[in-house]
């Protein structure tokens, strides 16, 4: 719900063109799985709009003493679609007349309205439709320096950004400015990039693994009904991972393995006990095999983030990218397992923005060209709804899954270089 | 084929009584998926074994000056059941007559007949089931030490045991003795134990991953038609990955990411490219599945073995367990996988008796109550054949796979304590 009450959803329904002309600086993370897009929106509507502009550029008092700008308030917007219904995204941009938008309006220019920013391997694959469709020109941004440029802004602008989440408890952090770095940003799309950040634009890819979202989503659309990341990940709630995975119980027949460390209620093999038992995919329940698939997945990525971290000596890992969803059950395997490998020494956070890194940092690299600064004041969240099923057992498309990330925007001041 | 001629199998059949007074310092290790047996047999048969026991009995000279002993030649057999038919295993161990040897025969008294060493977690589930059928003993030895003595034994006394394996070159490797430690020890089971090793009985188990071969049989079963690990194994000698991961090539439209040291065909997403595509699991080949998900767990394993490695400034990893089977594809993934991440620094090493470590660590523990020593000499192996096909795509029984770690025995002296 932002301040005047309506979901982006709404806004685009009720009232399309009262944001239209305050639309600028729109920037674009193309992935494998989904396209992410972040937008600045002036704050003004309806008949108080051309007014609201007006009242809401005011000389600039924010920054380090340059006063060759003016200010803007406004609010970034958060939005997400396929990527393999790109067309989707394009006919969004239309209607919200990304590409015509001719004005100078909030500092963007003509020609730089026909440049939007672009990161992901998207931003390569798709320059020419975008092109053709639009007549805008993908300025393509490295993806790795948007996804720690997105990171470092929220860690350092957005105040409760970072988080902890175990055993149910979600733990705002607040992080020192002075002392963020360095740290480990883990970004699981479809694909995990792990990389060491000590800086801005300072960072080193150091790791990933193909055993990321994608590979959630592709195998669990193989082995179950649901035909969606969000269903599935709802269909995981209820489901039970001990039916299908080999547990050290299973093993040793109960008894506890604490010799080497593990429980009986501990995990030996992940998908093993389908191994032993006659039964076809069809007699195990979806919700299990999703949760299972889950278990597997989060633990997986936990494991060599930690094992990344230790590597370097980073304390503070961050996990950011659309697989978590703020996913209850995701954020704490991936909690327990970076505590159990680490006993206790690293921390996984989590980032309320974490599927918009890379979208975010292509979004800075305006800065460059467009505005000076960009402050951000608080966020305004949509509180999740409790998901409702269908007959099927997934999640229907109003669960809170799918909008966790769209119904969040952030309240912000631009900058701008005049 | 061993030096009579007949295999393992053969020798069963023909001549089932020829060895069975013989037998003796049998071990099982007993695990999730598949129990592994080790035992002794001496070298004679037919008509000269009574002479062959007594020839085969000789002063001993073998060893540190110890002469109150005797030697035995002959051969240590290999055997697997699946565990979940462990009534297959009580049936071969009872018509082999382990339980009723009751002859003062190579050096085993009655009472310790009825004594087998077992390690596994199913040393301790199945410990009444022992009793009952055969009225045996289990006399449980720890299972990590059991993994190690194992590799120790055969690194040191086998030779023609390490080899490394890249680009279908397989490469046996010398390993000096005065140079063996410290090794870490990747044991691929239905879980998978990560070991680091500084000497006999000096050991450490680091880490480990619920994603190893009963995740691949598990997963495998649930995903394709194939009805047994070797028979997947052997399906995704024909498939093809490309066809289901998400490549780097997928996502950015066919360029190179050289800039974070990827390919167009790195792998970016896991059966990412199921995401996309808008068919269900029977529209794909299973061979095509088959190959992924071995592609994806032995990657992985591949680069949590080389974390751990680097943790530890290990050298040298040693792939054990039965996940591996001699299987090309996925030593090579393994290897690709070690070399990729440590930049050539780290060697991945397999090893000719993968999957009997445990239960030849276990056969090692009569050493304290059984036998002094015992000195490998050479393998006698059956050249595998190639594999064919039934008409499902699948391996049939007879094919390489099944018995690559069967057919190979280890000629060996066995030096006993009076």
């Amino acid at each position: 719900m932002d301040r005047n009450g309506v979901t982006e959803g709404e806004l685009e329904g009720r009232g399309m063109n009262k944001c239209v002309e305050q639309v600028s600086h729109l920037a674009l993370d193309i992935g494998g799985s989904l396209v992410k897009m972040v937008y600045f929106c002036g704050e003004n509507s309806g008949s108080e709009h051309q007014q609201g502009i007006l009242s809401s550029k005011e000389s600039c008092g924010l920054s380090n003493g340059n006063t060759n700008c003016s200010v803007l308030r406004g609010k970034l917007h958060f939005r997400k679609f396929e990527t393999s219904k790109i067309n989707e995204c394009l006919e969004f941009m239309s209607s919200k007349q990304f590409h015509r938008n001719g004005e100078d309006c909030h500092g963007a220019s003509v020609s730089e309205k026909n440049i939007i920013k672009a990161t992901g391997g998207g931003a390569f694959k798709f320059a020419d439709l975008f092109k053709e469709k639009l007549g805008m020109t993908l300025d393509k941004v490295d993806e790795m320096n948007s996804l720690v440029a997105g990171a470092n802004f929220l860690l350092k602008a957005a105040s409760l950004e970072a988080y902890t989440y175990m055993d149910g408890q979600k733990e705002y952090v607040q992080i020192d400015q002075n002392d963020l770095y360095p740290y480990l940003l883990v970004n699981i799309g479809s694909g995990v990039s792990m990389i060491k950040v000590d800086g801005d634009g300072k960072f080193e890819r150091v790791s990933g693994t193909s055993v990321g979202g994608g590979t959630f989503w592709g195998l669990g659309k193989l082995l179950t009904k649901c035909k969606s990341f969000d269903e599935l990940l709802g269909l995981s709630y209820s489901g039970n991972n001990r039916v299908i995975d080999m547990l050290v119980g299973d093993i040793y027949g109960g008894m506890d393995y604490s010799k080497i460390g593990l429980s009986s209620t501990a995990i030996a093999s992940s998908f093993g006990k389908a191994v032993s038992e006659d039964k076809d995919l069809e007699e195990y329940k979806p919700e299990d095999v999703a949760r299972s698939l889950l278990r597997m997945i989060s633990n997986n990525i936990g494991q060599i983030a930690y094992l990344n971290a230790l590597r370097f000596g980073l304390k503070r890992i961050f996990f950011g990218g659309f697989f978590i969803r703020g996913h209850a059950y995701t954020m704490d395997t991936i909690s327990v397992g970076v505590n159990f490998w680490s006993n206790g020494e690293a921390k996984a956070m989590f980032l309320r923005h974490e599927g918009f890194l890379g979208a975010l940092g292509a979004f800075m690299s305006h800065r460059k060209d467009g505005f000076a600064d960009l402050k951000a004041h608080h966020l305004v969240e949509q509180v999740p709804t409790k998901p409702s099923r269908n007959a099927g057992g997934c999640l229907n498309n109003s669960s809170v899954l799918k909008d966790v990330n769209e119904n969040i925007s952030i309240e912000c001041t631009m900058q701008l270089s005049n």
